[in-house]
């Protein structure tokens, strides 16, 4: 029974979240799972799928990564050629494409090895956070920025936010709605860039993260960079351990999951098309 | 009475474009004309609006420019002070952002002349037409580019697409469904930038442009990068001032007004922040 490997992009606007729920609720797996019924002729069962992880209501992705397994029974009832070229497998995601809603979409998909699994084979995830940071509200990035009208110090922000890297317990920037108890992550990269026209990019990759982090994370920054808390407040947060000592949790519209990282023998999705963090920064230094 | 320049940005996939036209269709002055006649409190009245220009159903602006005329009674009326600072205009914005549908905002107001004028005084347009040359669509962009999924030549596309600048007689840029007769432009720039990960934006600055011309010149050079029609089909198409001779007319959603110029009397918005076409091509020549 053949594992696929696929890669997901989505708005988060009009899901509640990733992660399937009760029956009526529109989340990314639930619509998956469907499309994927109809496009095997399951007979109206659904085919289970598993994300690298879950995002929230509101939480965009463009790098989410996602495994099932299906019979060859299955491949055949849908007239794709069973060995699975990589011809075939993009025929199937433009099928999938036309079934799905146009807020979802399966940019990629690859055979995987049976040991593949997308949320406990990664090894790190990379996520983005926008603010837009200007005097007036933009139609064109509705819902997937987080609009800040005040005058912000971004130079204080991109200080304070490098406080976060290497190792360490991020209790205090774990939602309290969590029992989750491992809460020592460790961040490779977290970085603010500013690309002008007031748009700002939060990067951070780490090997995973407690829930809320990086809202978390991004609320306090927004405090440092409104003057609200002092630059050191983000390091002297991560240090108390308290949630109490972060900032708010920034909404879920400026956050995307841009990238998981998974063992070279797994790396099925290498040499795809993805913005690359490094020219990002480039386009950013051009600003400054 | 005084004259009040604005600057627009909207999503243009929920419009029925921009110049209002019978009762009941929603167009981007319609909603800004009825919007003003609420802040004004004209009683129900619209406030008439000149726009720098149309822009069919489905495609976007970021940088449209209107200009109305508002009597002091209602400035007055509003709440704001007569004198309509920058910080007025600023707390004038916010009040209309709030009244708008999330699709159209104005993201800049200023005190004008009373000679200027949105659609007279400019000397310059410059739009943006975007293309997203990858395998599968995108949820994130949809609506917002166009998506070319086959292999397409994109060096071919970018020589043929200097050989608009100058002034030209446009005649076969120019849709049949139109019986403008200036059909003479002097296009300053047309360059097709590559930004990786498949997308590519074509830039183009004229004095002016024909009825769907921009879509037009898109829709041969497209032609040209999937190999249907000869490099050369671009200058071919211009000198022989033949519709028949051009490509299709490409999708309104990858079509965006990017940016209205005005002599330097009338440069109100000067310095917003807009996103230049030299950073979008330093950041084109960082891939290449």
């Amino acid at each position: 029974m053949p594992r696929l490997a696929i890669k997901l992009e989505y708005c988060g606007k009009s899901f509640s979240g990733s992660q399937m729920q009760r029956a009526g609720v529109r989340t990314v797996q639930s619509e998956l799972e469907r499309c994927l019924g109809i496009f095997f002729r399951t007979g109206g069962l659904r085919i289970p799928v598993t994300l690298s992880g879950r995002t929230d209501a509101g939480v965009h992705a463009d790098g989410q990564i996602a495994h099932f397994d299906i019979q060859e029974s299955a491949v055949i009832a849908s007239g794709l050629a069973p060995e699975l070229s990589v011809d075939q497998l993009q025929r199937m995601c433009w099928a999938l494409n036309g079934i799905l809603a146009q807020d979802l979409s399966i940019t990629s998909a690859k055979v995987a090895a049976d040991r593949f699994h997308a949320r406990y084979s990664a090894y790190r995830r990379t996520y983005v956070y926008r603010i837009l940071n200007r005097p007036q509200r933009s139609a064109l990035e509705h819902g997937q920025s987080c609009f800040v009208p005040a005058i912000i110090d971004v130079v204080s922000m991109q200080r304070a936010s490098t406080a976060v890297i290497g190792t360490h317990d991020f209790s205090a920037f774990k939602s309290s709605n969590t029992d989750t108890t491992d809460c020592v992550c460790t961040v490779e990269r977290s970085e603010l860039l500013s690309l002008g026209e007031g748009k700002l990019e939060f990067w951070i990759s780490a090997d995973h993260f407690v829930y809320n982090m990086v809202r978390i994370i991004v609320g306090t920054l927004l405090d440092i960079g409104l003057g609200k808390r002092p630059e050191t407040a983000l390091s002297e947060a991560l240090a108390s351990k308290d949630r109490q000592q972060a900032g708010p949790t920034a909404p879920a519209r400026g956050l995307c999951l841009k990238a998981v990282d998974y063992p070279t023998e797994f790396n099925y999705f290498a040499g795809e098309p993805v913005r690359t963090p490094d020219l990002l920064k480039k386009s950013g230094d051009l600003e400054s």
